[in-house]
């Protein structure tokens, strides 16, 4: 086979329980259609402008270390948040960029990430475009908040799900065996789009009864309403369990959580730093009402726990990031992979490209007539919607008690 | 075989991962042994008061039954926090549960829990000796904390310390994918007692370097020397670890969590309510070194995450209440079982049962010698005493994705 150029691949944004299997993805098509060298870019585009990068074959040896890498999670070669000032602004960030490429003799380039990622995928590939460039440039989707816009449902999206489906189950049994009342609050992450916390109404099952209210931050948060829907629970009901996004506003436009905290951080994308709703939430509802409350925050463990993965979730992150290298060896760029949804019962879904001008810094939410019961619920379309991206397992490599992960010497 | 009289089995306090196991246990060699009906008792001793109990056979109704139970987290049979008064101060207390106990032909007497529910059999049985009734009351050890005397460790830490181990990993594998500085503090359940908090050790390994400071209850909490620790690391690391216990207390016997909280809530036994260490510990972290600090809390998933149990802790726990079965068909009462360790590696440990008044309201904690590094760490003889306990697994039965539990149907 003829050398075809090589590969840059790097990750981006917050990391997934699933995102080093589109970087297998990735790694394995372009070796087996004739790449010669695959570099990792480490800590994403802010690395490789400081030329940081690997050739993955030294630490992707063999077809165990594949599988490894596979159930390890967060990302491998370090991720950034770094956000790629525009081609106007800073044209020398792009000409150092396209310089490190082409001292590379890199012909294709692959960003494995969320909406901020598809940002700079178009903002490359529109350069590449403006300079004649004929690197190509390819968007593999990333995100457990599953708010990319035109794909059906995005990659990481589906274990986050199960994680939260699995630690609610446990959780509400956990609340239920005791004889006392009390009030269980669990943040779930999500900013915007109400897709993770929704996930906790999939707990719901013969042996589990789910939580009792689910929160969306695509309905405004009413804290009254709120205290009346507790009070109303609590006359039937020891134990009530509330699923609540990090997300949720009031009318004014404010995050609840904000409430609590003298000083919120902005990250470079100008994303505020969110947390503290449920301990914000559980203590006012313990203040009117008197009863014990209990905040829980699954935190970062929702996105980084690979010892519950959904198996259809690795597979679909594997063929996303190697859909997106036969599409850049078809002579696409500028686009990102996306799934089209052909059923729900049985699954079956078929993968596209599509063009990133059209995906990047869109948001897509919880469709309103997916959100029920005056927006403290979700329907029976989010269950047929989400109940199989969750579906299947791919247990761990254990050594001596605990999973094993690849990982990078230093 | 003759009918030896009827059993009652109840839990009771916070439950664990394998607490149904251990009634597993209870319920399989009783009846294998001849034992007519088992019951349980709903929600413990205070559920029973209120002649509130089941036929067991009626619920673990074949060999599933008994597989899906012991991979069913929580209480199985509800839990209670009721601490029984002294039979001085009310008799009819006393009076009431053996005449519930005759009615029921009741021979043979078991709690599953920890140290209050010790208290409870310790209290039950001497009352059965001086009034001469012929029952059993025997104690089978259940607790996350670790912390009962004279057994070398007790069913459910295991697990627990499995599942943080685990999710220490990950929450590591997240925090340093980053090129950012940042803290990231985890709280650990543990009240007095920092086995758990000590179990955050266990992730280091090959892959992982582990967290970079243990803070455990045992020692007396000093903000500055803490402080001095981080920003020591600050100098050589992007991200910091800290595992810290939710018990560790100051120089003045106060919890560090109180000083960020307008009112304790305290249970039955004059226990204090803790939670909030993390969050108080990285604001401080925050405000004194201007880094981005997170706090992640395991909450009472580290108790219920029964999708990551110990295997060897599964057995155990059955084996705890199968030999309370025994010793009480032996004539034994008044007792616990209790596990002996023989030797680490190979692991093994013989079981035994021991008078429940040399235990009861006893607390086991990290001996000091394994506290090492200034207060800052556990030593290699801890890794050696607890890296035993969280080897193996026992897959959970998955059902649409999630776990199955078993249930009691209202």
């Amino acid at each position: 086979m003829a050398s075809l150029g090589n590969v840059m691949v790097g990750q981006s944004g917050g990391p997934t329980s699933v995102i080093n299997s589109s970087l297998v993805g990735v790694y394995k098509t372009a070796k087996d259609n004739g790449c010669k060298i695959v570099y990792g870019m480490r800590n994403g585009i802010e690395g490789l402008l400081h030329e940081r990068y690997v050739d993955l074959s030294k630490y992707i040896r063999n077809d165990l270390d594949i599988e490894l890498l596979k159930r390890t999670p967060s990302s491998f070669l370090g991720t950034c948040r770094y956000k790629l000032p525009s081609a106007d602004d800073a044209p020398e960030v792009y000409e150092r960029l396209f310089h490190i490429l082409k001292k590379l003799d890199v012909k294709y380039f692959f960003y494995i990430g969320g909406n901020d990622s598809m940002d700079t995928i178009m903002q490359l590939s529109n350069y590449a475009n403006k300079i004649g460039s004929d690197i190509r440039f390819m968007g593999v989707p990333k995100t457990i908040d599953n708010d990319l816009a035109v794909t059906d449902h995005t990659p990481g999206y589906g274990s986050a799900a199960k994680y939260i489906a699995a630690a609610m189950k446990e959780i509400i049994r956990d609340a239920k065996t005791y004889p006392t009342d009390s009030i269980t609050v669990v943040e779930i992450m999500g900013r915007n789009a109400g897709w993770l916390t929704a996930a906790a109404a999939l707990s719901k099952s013969e042996d589990c009864a789910g939580p009792d209210l689910i929160y969306l931050p695509e309905r405004v948060f009413d804290h009254d309403k709120f205290l009346k829907k507790i009070q109303e629970l609590k006359k039937y009901n020891t134990a009530v369990i509330v699923a609540v996004s990090e997300g949720v506003k009031t009318e004014d436009g404010k995050y609840v959580c904000e409430a609590n905290k003298t000083n919120i951080i902005t990250d470079s994308f100008g994303h505020k730093s969110l947390g503290g709703t449920a301990l914000y939430l559980s203590d006012f509802l313990t203040e009117n009402t008197g009863i014990k409350s209990r905040g829980i925050v699954f935190s970062t463990l929702q996105r980084c726990a690979s010892h519950l993965v959904s198996r259809r979730d690795i597979t679909e992150a594997f063929t996303a990031g190697a859909d997106a290298v036969i599409a850049a060896l078809n002579g696409e760029t500028g686009k990102m992979i996306i799934f089209k949804r052909i059923s729900n019962a049985p699954y079956s879904i078929i993968t596209d490209s599509y063009d990133i001008n059209l995906i990047a810094n869109e948001e897509k939410c919880v469709p309103d007539e997916w959100i029920i019961n005056d927006g403290t619920y979700v329907s029976k379309e989010f269950d047929e919607y989400a109940r199989p991206l969750i579906i299947g397992e791919l247990s761990p490599f254990m050594v001596d008690g605990l999973p094993r992960h690849l990982f990078i010497d230093k």
